[in-house]
């Protein structure tokens, strides 16, 4: 069965569990009407449906490749990419004065979503782009943003990150990319960057890399790094593309999965380069744009965790074995029926946590309010390691439900597990989201934990209030439970709380999980209640468990020496 | 790192979890002395260290293929499988009249273990021969015992199994292969079979296939079906290969992983067969053999567990990344210790359940008592599934602790994660495992279940009164749990006992886990105290959710109706 993108599941969970309404009732977002919404749900669903879910398989078996310097891409996605770029989905939450839509960062979400389910090594560019265009609005001249945003908006152009060094990954303070100043306002690029996701293509007017590098005046570590914008081109009298910059691409990696998307080993030789925001602040200006990113990467595991789930199911619904009652099919399997249920549910948790961060960040936009920016920030990490655990989970479940045809790559349910596995690494590893969590983001003394916490309650109430007594309570007493773990938190000390930070990334997931599938039942589906039943008697209890490595703290973690690893 | 062999794990395990001493107590195994095994055990070592390991990332980067209807194989995959067959490493349980070392089956699980760990999809091709040569032991005729078990033993030929068709997976009872009597007491075999694993290579004297095919008079389903043995080329008067019989490999299939193994499509076009044992009772020849190859598939899980665990350890030791104290490697920080500490404490975990089972398989045969029979029968689908679950999780924990380089290739990291993939499908998938640990295993009313768990609280309270009560505590707590689980799960409907299969499968694995750590504990070696005091904290407490899924019954996975599966 052909991947068909879930807007009827979108847009039940932007008006019943992440409150889209206020969004679209801000005076920032009043052109969020249901009416654009919906138009644009539904011709995103189309293009993904159309044009880019059939280009799944084929970016597997016609991986990106580099051919005597120059970067060949799948066939198809040159055009599919054009169309992207033509339809404007470069440009949702893009400014309009460079032509985007100035839509609400939620509806690029729901973008993303459509388009990572249906093809994310295809769809990872316009995300790269998206990125660059963010970073460019928030910190760079007006004369590199007239230069740069329209065409990047209308997606003649791509953008790419340039972060990784070999010895530089999850710490980028130790990076050795060297930018000197020319004298005539450029500066000289020299270094090698890994990991370049899109590092070069076949088919973009122009490449544009944004690239971390120190000044010469430049302190060691995060305080002496300035970001760079160093064209493929660079840009004539007209805005054109001119001379080739001295950038190249060395090779290109041979990965695990995304075999459409060309990840590239990039060497920067004296390229030109141009400021961005202030000299030696460059962290700061990835660090504006890495949480929106680190959403978007959360939604790439929510989509391909949705096409997952899409997938087994088809196969489970025909495929005929065994004594099973009914139609004959293993859906009638406890077992299959189990796993199916499964990805489901937690393909709907995830999304809904996913959409619930993105109207926080929309309602930050629109109101400035701290609480909105606090709520946004507190979740941002949630949704990206459990978006992506979720991707990953969900995809093996895939796997298993087609049985020996899982382990056969033509099926397609192997290549959602390879292609989804990075989504865990890249933009922070899902450990360093956690870190981020229970430091940074419980700086506040808990504040924007208790909020949520406090909300969670109240739905649990209201729940109760509405005859949903049986399924309001373990939420409640889970949310309470995840209230004392969080308050016992915020008193260990740095090391304890680092070794319980993934399970209590984790374990928050479940109860927010909880919290959205009781706002499901409440809306008076029916067959979202028998899933939220699912969910809350099942996978819920895992938080308890998750909890218990909380409180473990960090004493049996750091007590093994290092030979209490080995055999 | 190279890989290697965990002798002085596996030793332990023998010694103070699986109760190896018991084994080579008994007058069936009193060969089984120290020095003997301690000589297979290093002998074993250097052959999977030295020979077989180097061919891991081989097997992956030159796939197995079919050119003009031979089959051939990653360069070097032949020369370490006469290896095997030079140093009788295929002989290890076989009796002693046909070349066989008639060890006891937990040495044949050692084995296994490294050879599993080396290269798993080289190592296959022996285990599937392993598997022949116990269905013939137990079922085939003297004529055929005398023509092919030297061979096979010898590791001249190789054997393959044949059960699945395109419409009979999980239900072997829907094939449709026919045996039609040729009137000279062979037989004419005609029909296809997939996913055979080695179905052939361009090294071995001949390829035996058991096949299951049905005779003119076999009724539908499972009872009536047959087992033959068809070879490759038929054996001549003195025995050696002979004519090409009706038979070829149709394609090989394109997999996820275990690319050094060749999976063919085999088609057998009216093919001279042997029956082996009665007519009709080809599935009881079948389970027979399938229930050791089950214990060795988990074995697989564990040996792929092992070689990921030393690689990421490895790595985490060599890296260097951020401020982390000490070495100022990645093994430093907390999530990074985290991970590794899960793969060991899991891997140790799960091999120590494959031991103890060896051991009850060991004990059955050679006291003929139906506690060890009732004990080894109810083991076989934990170590089945728990083994390959394990594999697949402490591989996906070290892609994540290799970070970015995890998605590459060349890291090896990504190869154990595909290659264990399959483990939890084939032999029957976990889901089936689950099935028949609470369907046929808990027929007795869960006396064997509850026999091991005095077992497990007797340990607890051993390791009380020697001083270490916080450890047992938990671990008797959960023996308890479970039980009332148990006493619960066996009255319950067919459809509310599968629907908590796959939790209740597991929950007893992490209770068992707990147990031989808590035996490690007992030991005496601190650093294993160290560890128990990890997996009791921290993974242990898992049980408490699985069980909450067994409790939760069948009525929310079962109520959820077709349309909820659906965005």
């Amino acid at each position: 069965m052909p991947y068909r993108s879930p807007t009827a599941e979108i847009r039940f969970v932007l008006k019943h569990v992440a409150g889209f309404d206020a969004v679209a009732g801000t005076g920032r977002f009043a052109e969020a009407t249901p009416e654009t919404v919906e138009a644009i749900l539904s011709e995103a669903a189309r293009l993904a449906d159309e044009v880019i879910a059939p280009l799944q398989r084929v970016g597997d078996t016609d991986p990106a490749r580099l051919e005597d310097g120059i970067v060949r891409t799948p066939k198809g996605f040159g055009d599919a990419s054009a169309a992207i770029g033509a339809g404007g989905w470069l440009g949702v939450a893009a400014p309009g004065e460079f032509g985007g839509m100035a839509l609400p960062q939620t509806i690029a979400t729901a973008v993303n979503d459509m388009f990572s389910g249906a093809c994310l090594s295809l769809a990872l560019n316009p995300l790269m782009t998206q990125g660059q265009i963010e970073a460019l609005e928030a910190h760079a001249s007006d004369e590199i943003k007239a230069t740069y945003l329209p065409k990047l908006i209308a997606g003649e152009w791509s953008g790419t990150m340039n972060l990784t060094e070999p010895q530089a990954g999850s710490d980028v303070g130790a990076l050795k990319t060297k930018a000197e100043p020319k004298g005539d306002g450029t500066y000289a690029i020299t270094g090698q960057k890994i990991y370049i996701t899109w590092g070069d293509n076949d088919f973009s007017g122009n490449i544009c890399h944004l690239v971390l590098a120190r000044l010469p005046d430049g302190p060691e570590g995060t305080k002496g790094i300035s970001l760079f914008m160093v064209p493929k081109f660079l840009p004539d009298a007209d805005g054109n593309p001119g001379e080739r910059n001295a950038l190249r691409v060395v090779s290109l990696e041979h990965k695990l999965g995304l075999h459409g998307s060309p990840t590239a080993v990039m060497a920067y030789e004296g390229a030109t380069g141009w400021l961005v925001g202030e000299a030696h602040a460059g962290m700061a200006a990835m660090f504006t744009m890495m949480n929106n990113a680190r959403v978007g990467v959360g939604v790439q595991g929510i989509g391909v965790a949705e096409a997952a789930t899409q997938a087994a199911l088809a196969y489970a619904q025909e495929r005929r074995q065994g004594r099973a009652g009914g139609t004959g099919t293993i859906i009638e399997h406890a077992d299959v029926r189990r796993m199916l249920a499964e990805m489901r549910a937690d393909t709907f948790a995830a999304r809904s946590i996913g959409y619930m961060n993105s109207v926080a960040i929309d309602m930050a936009t629109a109101t400035g309010e701290a609480k909105w920016k606090a709520r946004a920030a507190f979740l941002t990490p949630i949704t990206k390691a459990f978006g992506t655990e979720t991707g990953i989970a969900v995809a093996g479940l895939g796997v298993q439900v087609h049985g020996g045809m899982g382990f056969i790559e033509e099926t397609g349910a192997a290549q959602f597990l390879r292609d989804v596995r990075v989504t865990a690494i890249y933009e922070g590893t899902n450990g360093i989201q956690a870190m981020d969590l229970v430091g940074r983001k419980l700086m506040d003394g808990g504040e924007a934990a208790f909020r949520l916490l406090d909300e969670i309650e109240a739905g649990a109430e209201a729940a109760k209030a509405a005859g949903l007594a049986d399924l309001a309570a373990p939420v409640w007493n889970a949310a309470e439970s995840l209230r004392e773990a969080t308050e016992a938190l915020v008193e260990m000390e740095p090391q304890a709380r680092m070794a319980g930070a993934v399970a209590y990334l984790t374990a928050f997931a479940r109860v927010l999980g909880g919290h959205a599938h009781l706002a499901a039942a409440r809306s008076g589906d029916e067959g979202r209640a028998r899933l939220a039943a699912f969910y809350i008697a099942r996978l819920l209890p895992q938080h308890a468990a998750l909890l218990a490595q909380v409180a473990a703290g960090g004493e049996t973690v750091m007590a093994l020496r290092a030979e209490d690893f080995a055999a």
